[in-house]
């Protein structure tokens, strides 16, 4: 496997790299790090790389590549928004396989070329969503589907961070490109954290958002992005939600949670006790189902002991993203999300950013 | 004190008995409990209230009461929502004053007329709405007003019970008025705790909701009234807010929650640790505010081993109200509710419906 | 009812006061409440009883009532310690039934004359160890009584509270008679808190304490009684325990909880979450119980919205003794504490404080 | 490094492997993973160990290494009990500095035994306690130390699990050497899981235990060793402890916490929330604390995303050791465990299955 971005101090890099290591057995060997070569050798020493398979860009990397016996067929792409694109175009021409940082591309009209360019291609593509690696998330989903909750009739999804409420942007490289338009797209706290919401609701429901009210507004005085984003949902079946976005909520960390509303049963996860999933029967009995609880529906995690980090959601994306390019076609748009999921989250960003400008009703997200 | 509605079986008649007498030492005396003579006498022995005072409707309360040298001057008003706008007229007319159950009347319509009848007469008039009375409650609006937080730019409220997922009103009474629009009026959850949580919204963040954008439904098969509803707020400071209610939440049994963040910190409260406040410092450091905490800034309530039940919130209001009786002009339309909340509260009800059934953008509240 | 004890200011007399009211009907009446006739009045009018029911001391109760027709039956005896045989010996000669608070009286000596003197007369006696009457507690009793976890094996309880970390007794009434031997018996946080601790093990786990390791210490300089008491239980059946009890547990306000451990399921309950049971099941599965939860054992609380305070658990006392009097003799010594408990607890604390003073191995209980 | 156990499935093993490349850039390059070659090579394969480095005991191992250019100077220790001793005392002939998992030995004796050949050797040696090495734990230890609660007076530690309640020996491999003396030594869940208890309550308090009363026991019918281990302590500077150990409280899963009480605030920890500390200020002020918190006094952690596995602690312990290895003489035996401490441990282990077998009041730990 290769990895493109993820550089010196990168942590999301390191997930990526024990993510595929523990999940699938898949040792990170390669990559461009950083376009300056200096710099991407340097990154690639942090994760055990050696010197001549560190490339100062993707398309070094997928010739260097190439020109081996070993070459990798995997790549993970780790860069800011906007170069996701140009780097899954360059990994489907040379027929290797994306295992992609969300949001998929910087808009909703690149991520509809991507779409287009997959299907032309060999190349498979996963997002890597970590939530949906989550144990108790795909619990929660395998319930649903189950119809343990009966019919399901509101979701309230929330995802709130505090970290932007002062005006970071002026001296701290991870909010910068997060609120510049030019490297984030259109979408500020709506495409950072708003699709990891948008996501997990249709993930876990096993609906689909058919319309919605928003309201995506900068709070922060000079802010060019969103950087508080709510909005009300009708799914295709009927169903109301609510979604809760913020980046401006002061003290929050990373308060993700989800709450799944059946006519007869009901779920709650939250991250902060991302290994405890809280199901309400149909006769209002209140189960605590963990990792090990016994019934559980999802397979089993992969080791209890590494804690509710990032590694084990990784891993578990790893080792579907493995059985699909083993040949297993139920993954990728079922519990593994793909450019399928990509593209819809893209249409849920521009979707709440136009409609939040022009206010005249129910936006359709079909 | 004298007692309409509250017949047998009542609990929150009791809750009025027992708060006015902790918070106030005043005495139910009196009352008008059942429009069955029999019944009403009944209900009346289970206050302990004698036989002579126990009255059949509210016009024989007022003339019975009027012509005792110790008649009662205050009245708490505890029947279905359509008959709160006779009582408190008639109360106006014999000039006692009134705690009166929320939601203040039937419609917008009616508030008004109470409002301009209150104008007229010398009542005094207070609204229950019970978490106003809540220690931490009022601690966290204490703090907000005096800037612990810095400006307030989101507000999320959320008031979510799951008892009307089953179509309970054919054979439940408690379901049956609340979910008749004779008795009950234009809202269904949105009047009976949609109004809760936009109060408390206000309360705590000492805004006032400018606009919103509702989507009220009857989510259960043949509810001629709204079961869920959700709303986006924008305040007239311009803090964003989302309000979250439901009676279809499967399994929830009070989900009361508020969550105000500010530019410099943060406060969270929750019914369900109704006790316990948590605040987010400008340094980001997180506090756990109790009722004997060091350095409140709110007065102490009244007996911390009564628990977080409602009778502490009670005898706080009925504290309060007592004080404004005695004179102290302070109170009411502040710490404690009064009619213009009410107007307020029968505004939004009537706004979230009606934007709800005619979508077209954001719907003011002024 | 009449009360000995709760003068102005007392808490606890109103909880007497409310849960009798509540929970059986019974209303307060009469009483001596200080032993200052005028001080005895003022109280008595703080709990709406005429003055002419106001008296003194317990002798002019007893004499006073016995006198009228409608005289009192039932007193609930609310003084410091010292003061409870006294007490309770004068309504035992007249004829009058006792409701106690805990500890039974000061020393074992005088719990098992006041055993012996109530097996010669006709008075029932209950000890309002509140800690039984709360719902979950219950539930949790009935369901190791039905066999729900199995054989019992360990059990673990907890009463920390941290208001003695401070040398209080110079200047606050409340400590100083806490710490005193002539008013408080042999025993400090053993006899305050440690008999609820030992009382709530035997009342959930159905067994008895056999023998006992103790470690009761005054850790504050210069305190007479102990305030921190530990000690490693061996019960009847061969299950283990340990019994954890401060004073000086800096911060802890209330920190009560109990965890019971079968070999084949376990139970969980604690103060600050009064209203919550845990339960894990014999396939290891957790299961949340509240108040209003399907399957419960034992018979469901008087009212839910009275939150986690005291008034519903010594309403649940008063309606098991107000049955007991109505001649239903299962009650008490199972459900209901009674005088074997007292002697029971009077033991427990003799033994804890004089095993620590002289170590040597494990002190019988029976 | 090299890694001594850790065979084919082996958990412990991996967090090994992250933890040193995570915490100090260390690779895991050789092993003898299991005393079968074929097995080992596999076993060394999962961990990319290459072939030539896969050795089949220690002696192996120490002999192969030594005789390469790039032999390892850091060997793992992660066998089960017994095997301990010759593997430190062949790592400390061959010069290999040693991080081995606890106990330090099965025995005192033994654990004497190595504290001496350490003595005369060059290596050194560092305990793998896993729970002196989260962030929060660290905190706690820190503020104590600073004075932030005062004098310690009491420290309550529980350890419980419930996955021996079953007799399990019989089929489980984990089960059956944990419980056969043969290979633990003289203690069960004392030595298992006792000892971390004891650590932790040494660790963080600062303070040292001089005496304990002990009821080690085996309760599940059949088992040799014991099962459940509860202790009552005295520390040295004259504080009460209270440590509760088991290994059949049914349910639980790794319940291990500590409080720690000052007579100017206290310290709360527990394993299922290790990113929280919450701290009771001399105010009675409540604080929580996370690893990003403003104000800590120990070092920040490494990546807060990596969750609360043992990833972190494993990683913060071999950074310390990389320290001391580069001759920051100032870790071992403070914030890092050593050979002391495991001493200490073993003595506290035969000390309380000593007592327990034989009860006579206090013994000493000195």
């Amino acid at each position: 496997m290769a990895l493109i971005g993820g550089g010196l101090g990168s942590f999301i890099g390191k997930i990526h790299q024990m993510g595929a290591a523990l999940g699938a057995g898949i040792d990170l060997v390669a990559g461009s790090f950083s376009s300056d070569p200096e710099r991407s050798r340097a990154a690639g020493a942090s994760y055990g790389v050696t010197t001549d398979r560190c490339y100062a860009d993707h398309d070094a990397l997928f010739a260097g590549e190439a020109a081996r016996d070993d070459g990798i067929d995997l790549v993970a792409i780790a860069t800011p928004n906007h170069l996701h694109l140009p780097a899954a175009l360059a990994a489907i021409k040379a027929g290797v396989h994306i295992m992609s940082d969300k949001p998929a591309t910087a808009t909703l009209a690149e991520a509809l070329d991507l779409q287009a360019a997959l299907r032309q291609g060999t190349s498979l593509y996963a997002l890597s969503y970590s939530y949906s690696g989550y144990p108790m998330v795909r619990e929660a989903r395998a319930r649903v589907a189950a119809g343990e909750i009966g019919t399901v009739r509101k979701v309230v999804v929330t995802y709130q961070q505090g970290w932007l409420s002062a005006p970071l942007e002026q001296n701290n490289a991870r909010a910068a490109w997060r609120t510049d338009r030019s490297k984030s797209g259109v979408g500020g706290a709506s495409a950072d954290i708003g699709v990891h919401a948008f996501h997990l609701a249709e993930y876990v429901s096993g609906q689909r958002v058919a319309e919605l009210l928003g309201d995506a507004r900068g709070l922060v005085s000079g802010r060019a992005l969103d950087d508080d984003c709510n909005a009300l949902l009708h799914f295709d079946n009927g169903a109301s939600g609510v979604l809760v976005v913020s980046q401006i909520a002061f003290g929050e960390r990373n308060g993700l949670s989800i709450q799944v509303f059946g006519d007869a049963g009901a779920l709650h996860w939250a991250f902060d006790t991302a290994d405890v999933l809280t199901m309400i029967n149909g006769d209002g009995s209140t189960v605590i189902l963990r990792p090990m609880s016994p019934g559980l529906l999802s397979s089993t995690p992969l080791a209890p002991g590494l804690g509710n980090g990032l590694i084990v959601p990784f891993a578990v994306l790893y080792r579907d993203f493995a059985a699909a390019i083993g040949g297993d076609m139920t993954r990728i748009g079922s519990v593994l999300p793909g450019i399928d999921e990509g593209v819809r989250s893209m249409r849920f960003i521009e979707r709440v950013v136009d409609s939040s400008a022009n206010p005249s009703g129910w936006t359709t997200l079909a």
